[in-house]
């Protein structure tokens, strides 16, 4: 019960459904005195804005957050930060077809199972509208951050890969091209080939990459809560995502102990970097690096076969305006949940020792 | 800070270092009334005692659980199960020439750097015989969970990898191989192959499937809390785990919507389960399957480079008993941190509706 | 830190300040299909209201309730339930001479020395508008109740106290006087006795009683959870509370244990309710009824030394509307921490046994 | 559930029954690299021991505590620290005649009821042995506090009360006489009776008084979690206890605010101290100060009339070896879990500004 909070310290909660009044949550325990930047608030939820590009879904939702509490005078007072962003575009009869049907590899059937009840408009809360409550709390995170970079792009559409390793990689791209990769020749096939599934109707999947430079040493809590596991967790929380791997991943389960192993340099920096900068949980100060995976969208812009709440076949049309590829726009939320789980862990951190 | 505690409801807290007089925990949210094999918890134990073939660590340690508390007449009571396993081998002698030394690629540094103090002892806090504790309190669940069956089992190791559908596989083959793969002639590359790199002094990765049968419909808390998420955490928090992955997984990500859509069966089951079992973060009574990656052992029986505390560079001779590969001993791990997972979020589950 | 939250499975985080744009909350955990009745929830909130009777402060704020997510065709749908209290009455300039100044026996000073800056108007977080919040996550918490009555009232007011036990008291008089009192004469001198203590620019501490019927038993979680513990912390944490007993209380410290035992009736009820219906922090079945201390306000309004953020000494004056005497208006905020830590319990003993 | 652990940050989880195989706690959560007198611990524990002097019960228990884990070469690591205490005595004949009986006023009832099941052995879970698990952890909290002193001793006995502020008292004489009551003649006087008690079979209440010394400013977190309400809860889950006040706590509520406002002194002390060391729900640098009320013993040396599981009546002997007035055996109780709420607050609060 009670999975709408992430977080320990730096805990955020949220609710609202896709269709409702509005979204919105609670930051609590972000520290006294901290001078915010609110625009650059707005802006990072502006990266995950739908209509921001001809890739992306082209419902209207300006998407502004206003925030509540907790701030005085553009500083926090430690005190529960509570926000809401408004829902300008509930066309609720957009989803009266689907009131009684269940969407395949939705959340429709799954919710009624669960609930007996459930707000079919628009997926209700399990839409990927509620992420942008995440993204707000997640810019926020990244201001207590300083100096701690946290870069997510896109690393695979389909079946196009980015080639290059993160270390040949130009991140100053990544804003510049709608597919936000951050390789411009990769970055076009990707855009043309979104293109083409949305032309057919489809959608597909693909795969984020994060790196998180300047992390401090000692971040993360054994056993359970090994720094990796949660960072493991808060990606696995986003909609659509079916897979998580950080450093050599599945990759490294193919190699030998002999070369997998990360030699020590004498500063305590490690001549590789297999372990993702993460040992034992804990980060070791080097670049800490994961793969995000997400299926294709489930909504697709063409008929399927479905059932009703009376377990009757019905036919489903494809109609509405959705994302074609889902990674783009998960960017900015996969950035957000990886600032949460290290303004996490930086206020846990300060209690381990005397 | 308090990350040794694991699960909300039914919920498991682990204490004890390796080379300590005891490692144990408290099983906490065990409902009263249960009817409790012991000897089947022992047994689970057993399977992922050193010892046990000739693949594994040879290190003798008997495992014996006891139990002190919360059991009284073979039945739970409701109250917290305390329970303990003795070290039997403390053979602190065996870790002085680590005493000072970081060991490439374990949580030694880590440790360090986060506590400014450690029990360099086999590892202390951060070594896998900390598992066992979870073993204990994942058989005890699975005695709640009846009707459900999981199944783990060695699905690669290194490049050789199970090349049958899990559904053409013979569960019943697991445990009559030292590898816990449930197809013989790929269990016996497999262990020539752990043979022959242990005779080289090195170690090798691999990954476990993991399959979850008999599900009810409806376990899963969103929005952080999604069923999948909580797995991934999980799993990500046993020793060298590298990567999570459900369902469809990394794969999916090539695929178009159209085609990884599970269309719906009028009962409500889906004729493909690309979606792993789980939708919107619930389960749907489909089965749950999953992948989990290792990395090699970091402790190779191989002179290594390293440096000590004071960040001189030493040479690290390597000895003792150690695993060439983690994966067959794992199997029971895996299986036993789904079954607190699932346990869980049965308890968890009786209070989402009216 | 995360103090801002209430309740385990039924769980309310609260937000805002008094003087900011909003106060609000989320209730994460309730059950879906719970049909609601939102005027009552309104209704509670009107008892706690400003301004409704010659009694209370004459601040005017309407305080209506705006639900913002959770509820679905006037039913619940098990996602959690986002609310807004819009602050209507935002005169800042009434504190700016307190802007510098601490007010003795508020929180004034302890909030700059714990957080380094705080939120001066009227109180900020620390202001009973919080408790606003509160009534609305209770009244809610009440309608999941059904059969379980609970009710509270004014017990004494300074000196003046009710003289008949429990079971003499006319329960329908309480909301019949504005102080809340359910003996028509005692309410009247109780009246008397705050408008001449208002007249004095003065405020007077009291008492409430508060009764809760038909309480299921096994409610309450052995050791630490207790019901009582719970309540206690509940009250313990209404703005003003500065003691808390239950069933006997202080008074039955005097007594013998031969006194005070509850003996039983052959049906398990008690001839005697000392116990006040919990037995090792589990309810018995009988009815749980507890006292709860109030305090005098600290606001008054005649002129007192005090000091300033720099440790001078300064005149503060006083002025503004508050009340003369918390406790009537503190009732529904009794009655509405005192559902949610039952509800709270309900929903946690589902999972207690097979 | 899981109501068997106490805090957040420094988090104690006990498990184990009064005559099963030990009991013991997880203390989760201390800071590394603290230097620990583990005799001292032990002290603490046998100033709660069975025995002790002539008016506490004559059970023989040795109550040994043995630390299993997180501490090396004396040092705490970081980790988890793992105790039992075994139980020496476990005459579980003594305890035949109430199998199947439920003792008045105690929690067998409850238990069954909740439960449906109970080890009926000396109260089993139930029982106040579990607190000696307390004593362990808060032995250890006072240890991290350093100059906090924590404080309590046996402000009444029955009737019998100490008529001196706790200013006027010699905290010195508090340990040389059996009832731990900081004056000399109220104590004999107390003694007398207690004896005479117990003569008669019978059993008193009374009342204990804690103060806490040099509180740093800040503890404290708003608004659910206030110092004192965390406080009121820890007290109030000691066995037997029924209320808790602090500061002025119930006589306060009959003062004028003009009266108990305390007035600032240039440096932020206060010239009087009835809001008992906490403001707004954090602490001020002024002493804490509350007092806790423990209802008689329920178990009596008399026959009494009960009734059995199936609701018939029987007559119950009184015979066993118990404590014929709690309260001195409750003191270091009281201060362990004052201890366990300050150190808690302690860590809790580095995170609370920048």
């Amino acid at each position: 019960m009670a999975g709408n909070s992430f977080g320990k310290l730096f805990r955020l909660t949220t609710f609202g459904e896709s269709h409702g009044q509005a979204i919105g949550g609670v930051i609590d325990g972000c520290p006294a005195g901290l001078k915010l930047d609110l625009e650059k608030i707005q802006k990072e939820l502006n990266r995950r804005r739908p209509g921001q590009s001809a890739i992306v879904t082209q419902r209207k939702e300006p998407d502004t957050v206003e925030f509540l509490s907790g701030i005085f005078e553009e500083q926090t007072t430690g005190t529960p930060i509570g926000f809401i962003i408004k829902n300008a575009n509930q066309k609720s009869k957009d989803y009266s077809h689907i009131k009684d049907t269940y969407r395949p590899s939705h959340a429709d059937y799954t919710y009624d199972e669960k609930y007996g009840v459930r707000d079919y408009r628009g997926g209700g809360r399990s839409s990927a509208r509620e992420t942008a409550c995440r993204v707000v709390a997640g810019a926020l995170a990244k201001q207590i951050l300083s100096d701690i970079e946290i870069t997510a792009y896109t690393a695979s559409v389909g079946e196009i890969e980015l080639q290059k390793s993160h270390k040949e990689l130009d991140f100053s791209v990544i804003e510049t091209n709608p597919v936000r990769c951050p390789d411009t020749a990769t970055a076009e096939k990707m855009e043309s080939y979104i293109k083409e599934i949305r032309a057919e109707g489809d959608t597909v999947g693909g795969t984020l990459q994060c790196i998180i430079k300047n992390v401090p040493k000692g971040l993360g809590e054994p056993v359970f809560d090994k720094l990796h596991a949660e960072l493991g967790k808060a990606m696995l929380s986003i909609n659509a995502v079916k897979g998580f791997e950080y450093g050599s991943g599945f990759e490294g389960t193919k190699m030998k102990g002999s070369q997998h192993n990360d030699l020590f340099n004498n500063d305590g920096s490690t001549r590789t970097n297999l372990s993702g900068g993460i040992q034992g949980g804990i980060s070791n100060g080097m670049n800490i690096y994961f793969n995000v995976a997400f299926k294709p969208v489930a909504t697709i812009m063409q008929n399927q076969e479905t059932i009703n709440a009376q377990g009757e076949s019905v036919e489903m049309q494809g109609k509405g305006r959705h994302d074609p590829c889902v990674v783009p726009r998960a960017v900015p939320i996969v950035e957000a949940m990886a600032a949460l789980v290290i303004a996490d862990y930086m206020l846990q951190n300060k209690s381990s020792k005397f």
